[in-house]
């Protein structure tokens, strides 16, 4: 960050700010504002199609209100809690947890150990030094009423349960082939007791997942984990290497192949949009740490201003959640694998039609006919007939090639709103000579192409400008236009927000129809001609293409 | 639509399917599947270049969870409420106003007025045609409960409230300069009494939201109304003609110009989405249809097999809600404009120096302190000194070139569900010789770009469709991989959601190096070599351009 308080400039400039500012705000909801808006949609349009150029990768959309049952089996109804603890005296709001870690103690999940640990460290309220009360369990699902008696529906935690309970639509959509994998970006609501640091933890929030299904027989990706990009992988029992993808395969560290493939997958992803790698790292959950279904989780975090904080969760959920909606629903959720063809015998009943025929000339149709119908006796002409003994029993063959499986999952969960805390954190910095912010993110997630600035609002200057504005326009490109203030001071704030290129129309722009294109990383200035503008912009020195 | 369902497509091939099937859904909550979630994210993609492509529309992402007192300020809390009516015997619930509708009767909205009609035209019960009860008013917003004593906040009924508090932040982004727009697109919620048809009334539901604004003194947006496109205008005095956006706004049937635009904008972007423009028309809402602080409201209604659908609102909502949300809050959303230079005189209140020094030469300088303090009088040396009779009054010009007032807003609501309900209306239809459906959409927002079709999973046929498909992944195609079934079969399968290009491999591709390309449209299938498929494939018969 050097520096530059990246919370005070997005408040600023308009990328991010909390919401309901004129009625004095609402804790843990942002907005993004004209600047932001636009860098979200181009970061979720990066990973949208990082996510579908893998070609076994297909969108879902649903809904946010979410039906209960789907809670229930998910465990989110009866598990899906904080630890929360009040001050006696000015009743702020703590996550007994967060208190416990920020004294350096990693902290256990269990009402009791909460309380004594926080009894036991002599933790204090930290606004004012009061008493702490009870440690209480907040439920973080968001109820939604629909009125009149009837039962609340909730607002999803997480985008994933929509996409496990469509699991069938998806098998059905790729020819029931596995592997395949399903993304889904929109919001998620959590009840948070403390949210904190501007978007670092909302109340709602914007996710990127993705629940990619395997034959747990054949728990493997359709290509190979990336062996280009090293980074550092943090172990459960505190190992730290620096590696590739395929080499924590490879070795053992990494368990599962599709997990470690997810990793290079994200890392190329985090790369175009400017995030430091140098500042990436995985870290394995602990057994305690993990989720109950979870055999192994991996955090993607990266290192910003406030510390280590998760970007990417990694988790194998194995069979838990299809299992459970099968269990719930009574639906079929299982996919089939082939298998090597086998004879089977089963035995099948038969009506022995011979010795009803040789029993009962006269009425073997009669008898015949009840047999169909299931009967097991018939009266016929006062005589009562057991039909048990006119059957037979036979074994017939059949071939199976086809067994039903439940299938696992292996679900990396993308939090949009961490990532751009921390590409902001990696991009935003001050000028060594002016202490001006700057932002220098790439042009492929800038929120616009560039800015048209007439040096000044009179002789044909403006006018110019303003073809060069809609000309632009026309060609797709997206552009702001600028005529007020200093030409440095307009360079200043178009920098402070990542945009990359600034045309400048002035004198000469009359005379010779060329203008000053100046870079915000290198503030380098020169001049072409006004034809050239499109083909210029369309020069990315960091993706190669622009739009 | 010529005999094909829409809804029957939709949800067999994973367009569009009620949420949460596999536990027997809920009534209201719709998903978008593989193809619909495509279709979707290149919608609103065209929407949003349509937008912006303006210059002067900004782009806003606020949440949805919402602030009580915004929802106040805006009338929502009191006064966003439909009649409901019961059966008194089966207790199916209907909107009061939809069954005297169905009746062929515009309805009133007052409950008297209501109940009166529905006993009047002796409307029963659909389903069980039993009595029906007494109309009661059900309110449409989503309480999002807090828990803990807070008061619930409420799910959206609208993004437009998100924009509107925001004002001031987009006014600054444009540099204090109006007329101006910002865009949103997100979730809507409303706790509807009847959910119908699929998508076309839903309880969560994807809006495109654009609220301008102006200066109501020059109420011009920054260009002119289009003058090509020509669709029917049904006034609310019944009249009807066929005329361009211009048009209706030079003769007056159309009051606000900029509402003219947008009619132009919207007409451009239905028409690049696949809308049918002979079945579009501009209704004008009478008086008694308009919300109250309407002054003009003009509904584009789309033609479709349930009739004519409002697909987007425009409404002219003058100052009330800025005007509502100073009231409400408080703060400053007015906007300033320049008016010439108008000499005005204000009384300016200054110490007489020379007076204070002739009568106390020696304590002048403490008696000016004081003063400067603001104090009325002071002791100095035991002396009580008055200080007013110090002071002398004098006029001082000042020049006043600017003034405050608040903008006007004119909206066009655009709602995506029922867009995309038009959109497969309109482009769904059955083949005339075979009877199959195929979707006619423009390759712009066609869910896939090609499908890769081996004719045979042998003699190499498989490994070289495999290399083609996955070269085109690598060249940002979205394209999808399908080897089962006979090759009609998988034509007609994707005709039916509206890709356009088949290539299919065959014996002669392993042979000459060429591959099989058929249109949706027309079926015809040209042969091309492998290396051309990338630039046939950028080439849009309908657009120009992919991608």
């Amino acid at each position: 960050m050097k520096g530059v308080d990246q919370e005070e400039v997005s408040r600023r400039r308009g990328i991010y700010f909390q919401g309901f500012g004129i009625y004095g705000g609402l804790s843990g909801l942002y907005d993004y504002g004209p600047y932001g808006a636009r860098i979200k949609d181009k970061v979720i349009r990066i990973w949208k199609e990082t996510m579908l150029s893998e070609g076994n990768i297909a969108e879902f959309d649903g809904t946010t209100i979410t039906h209960t049952q789907v809670l229930k089996a998910s465990g989110h109804y009866d598990r899906f809690f904080d630890y929360s603890i009040e001050c006696t005296k000015c009743h702020t709001k703590y996550r007994a947890d967060d208190l416990i870690e920020k004294m350096g103690v990693a902290a256990t999940l269990d009402k009791k150990w909460l309380q004594d640990k926080i009894l036991e460290l002599g933790i204090k309220c930290e606004k004012c030094q009061g008493d702490l009360g009870e440690v209480k369990i907040q439920k973080l699902m968001f109820p939604v009423e629909q009125g009149e008696n009837l039962e609340p529906l909730f607002l999803r935690p997480e985008t994933a349960q929509g996409m496990f309970v469509n699991f069938k639509e998806y098998y059905r959509f790729f020819r029931e082939k596995l592997p395949f994998a399903m993304i889904t970006v929109g919001r998620g609501y959590r009840n948070e007791i403390s949210p904190r640091r501007a978007i670092f933890r909302l109340r709602e929030f914007n996710m990127m997942e993705c629940e990619s299904f395997f034959d747990p027989k054949n728990e493997k990706w359709v290509r190979e984990p990336d062996n280009e990009i090293k980074v550092t992988f943090l172990t459960s029992e505190g190992k730290e290497i620096k590696a590739t993808s395929k080499e924590v395969y490879d070795n053992g560290i990494v368990k599962s192949q599709p997990m470690a493939y997810f990793f290079g997958l994200a890392l190329r992803f985090y790369s175009k949009v400017g995030i430091d790698l140098e500042k990436i790292r995985y870290r394995q959950h602990k057994k305690e740490e993990r989720a109950h279904y979870s055999s192994e989780t991996w955090d993607a975090e990266a290192l910003t201003d406030i510390g280590w904080i998760e970007i990417t969760g990694n988790s194998h959920r194995g069979t838990f959640d299809l299992t459970n909606h099968i269990r719930s629903s009574g639906k079929d959720l299982y996919a089939q694998r082939i298998i090597p063809k086998r004879e089977e015998f089963q035995k099948v009943k038969e009506i022995d039609y011979k010795k009803v025929k040789s029993e009962y000339p006269d009425i073997s149709s009669k008898i015949i006919a009840a047999m169909k119908e299931g009967k097991t006796e018939v009266t016929i002409d006062d005589k009562n007939i057991q039909l048990d003994r006119f059957t037979i029993e036979r074994e017939e063959k059949v071939v199976v090639d086809r067994e039903s499986f439940v299938p696992v999952v292996i679900e990396p969960a993308f939090g949009f709103d961490r990532i751009l805390y921390a590409i902001l954190d990696h991009n935003l910095s001050s000028r060594e000579d002016s202490g001006y912010a700057y932002l220098k993110i790439p042009y492929s997630i800038s929120p616009y192409d560039a800015v048209v600035l007439p040096l000044m609002n009179k002789d044909g200057m403006d006018a110019s400008a303003g073809k060069i504005f809609e000309d632009l326009l026309k060609s797709k490109f997206s552009v702001l236009y600028d005529d007020s203030g200093s030409i440095g001071k307009r360079y200043s704030r178009y920098d402070e927000v990542g945009i990359v290129y600034c045309i400048t129309i002035d004198y000469d722009t009359i005379k010779n129809g060329d203008v000053t294109i100046r870079h915000r990383d290198t503030r380098e200035q020169i001049r072409i001609k006004i034809e050239d503008i499109p083909r210029y912009l369309g020069s990315d020195p960091w993706n190669g293409k622009a739009n």
